[in-house]
């Protein structure tokens, strides 16, 4: 079963969009507990109610081989059946994005990955033929510096768009199979709009809500769609942190269940 | 010392612009060599003959936990005064990007990285701030796909120009205190021109001869400039596998002086 059918199902069991971002920050983790205990805890809490979960991999390598390992722990403990998405935003030249798919879905293996599109379609092919793997290509990111290249106008098939969209446009081309789809910052919420009216049946991974302050009910709003077209929205800090006690575990689930119940609150409005 | 301090000693005392890419291919290495040992071999065999190593991190990480940990001695291993560029491609908002600066400079104890452009300036910030390290943004890379979104026409600060061209300029004003350079691929040689003649100064990291097919001649005459700006020349999969036989290091050892007198011909031409 592919990437996508497998969230469907998690979607309709746990009834939820959430994704929780597996991103351990030594400096705000309870003191006292090891990486892989704390990222357990958190499992264990909302495996109930979320998606999927996507560890950022540079709060691995910050921590070295070590890190590496954690890493790799982290993804096979997470329960049979709750997809996990490696958040990697690689990008490289043909037969180097294949050593890295390799290293993402075949060592690691996750189920899906997301993917740095400056280098073009040879960058993102290797990762796109893994059929049954979920690709989430960077469209529009939540921060700041997005607006740097990403909100430039160009030219593009003889109209004039913004690069975000005509990466949009390229990366819809290459959905062959249906294994694709887009990052969409919630922090964008007009964009969110103008890329779900262009792209109704393509996934969108959104992240920005919570500490980096996207607008939840708009992005649920603008993102869904009756055709077809389903996001995932992500949440690391408000969840992972809320607490800094002993408690934080239950203090995860907690705001965990608030903004699922929340996501679905704005879903049903929808 | 800063890197760029650093490369401009190491290229004067091996008389070499030459950088030898450290990309283990395990379907191309001798067999029974271990991947460890075969780097050993190579930089045993090219030392005096390089200006600085780079190992793309892909590479590694397809070996898993312990493929960090190779990485990790390959980087410990390179004798004292020759910089090593992290082939990383990183790019990610602030808090991530922080993370991964720390897992490169901090952990991994890498000279120099490579960033991707595509989420702006809060995604490259971190790298920035160590302020002794180098760091090499993605500006026209070698690929076949670099077409697909870096020739892309756009409207920068009034004018028209492609995106590439838009990321070399951004690229210089983030240059503050002299510790950034650009990722150019010597098969563009008409776009390493024109942007030598915008950025005298700037250093270019140039990949793609070889096995790429990049014209040498044209990236070292078009690359060096009387004003300041030094190239690094690429080469990896043409001195790394020059040989599958026991003598592999021998033969990475003469394509390597091959390729650093080559260059040397073209730079005094030039």
């Amino acid at each position: 079963m592919g990437f996508f059918s497998e969230i469907a199902e998690t979607v309709k069991r746990n009834h939820s969009l959430l994704c929780v971002g597996l991103d351990p920050d030594v400096t705000l983790m309870p003191p006292g507990v090891s990486i892989f205990d704390f990222n357990k805890a958190i499992i264990d809490a909302t495996a109930d109610l979320v998606c999927c979960y996507k560890p950022n991999l540079a709060f691995y390598e910050a921590e070295g081989v070590k890190g590496w390992d954690i890493l790799k722990q982290t993804v096979e403990y997470v329960p049979e059946g709750i997809p996990i998405i490696a958040d990697a935003k690689r990008g490289d030249i043909g037969n180097t994005a294949k050593a890295y798919a390799k290293a993402i879905f075949d060592e690691l293996i996750f189920d899906a990955v997301t993917v740095n599109p400056y280098l073009g379609f040879d960058a993102i092919e290797p990762f796109l033929n893994y059929k049954d793997k979920g690709v989430f290509v960077l469209c529009r990111t939540s921060n700041k510096g997005a607006a740097d290249f990403q909100g430039l106008k160009l030219g593009f098939e003889g109209k004039e768009m913004p690069l975000y969209q005509a990466v949009a446009k390229k990366t819809s081309e290459w959905n062959k199979v249906g294994n694709v789809g887009l990052v969409v910052g919630a922090t964008y919420p007009d964009e969110l709009k103008t890329l779900r009216m262009a792209y109704p049946e393509m996934p969108f991974l959104i992240p920005g809500v919570g500490a980096q302050g996207g607008d939840l009910k708009l992005a649920v709003r603008y993102g869904m769609d009756n055709r077809g077209g389903s996001i995932i929205i992500n949440s690391s800090r408000q969840i992972l942190y809320a607490s800094m006690g002993k408690n934080f575990a239950d203090a995860a689930r907690k705001a965990a269940l608030t903004l699922r119940d929340e996501i679905n609150l704005y879903r049903s409005a929808a």
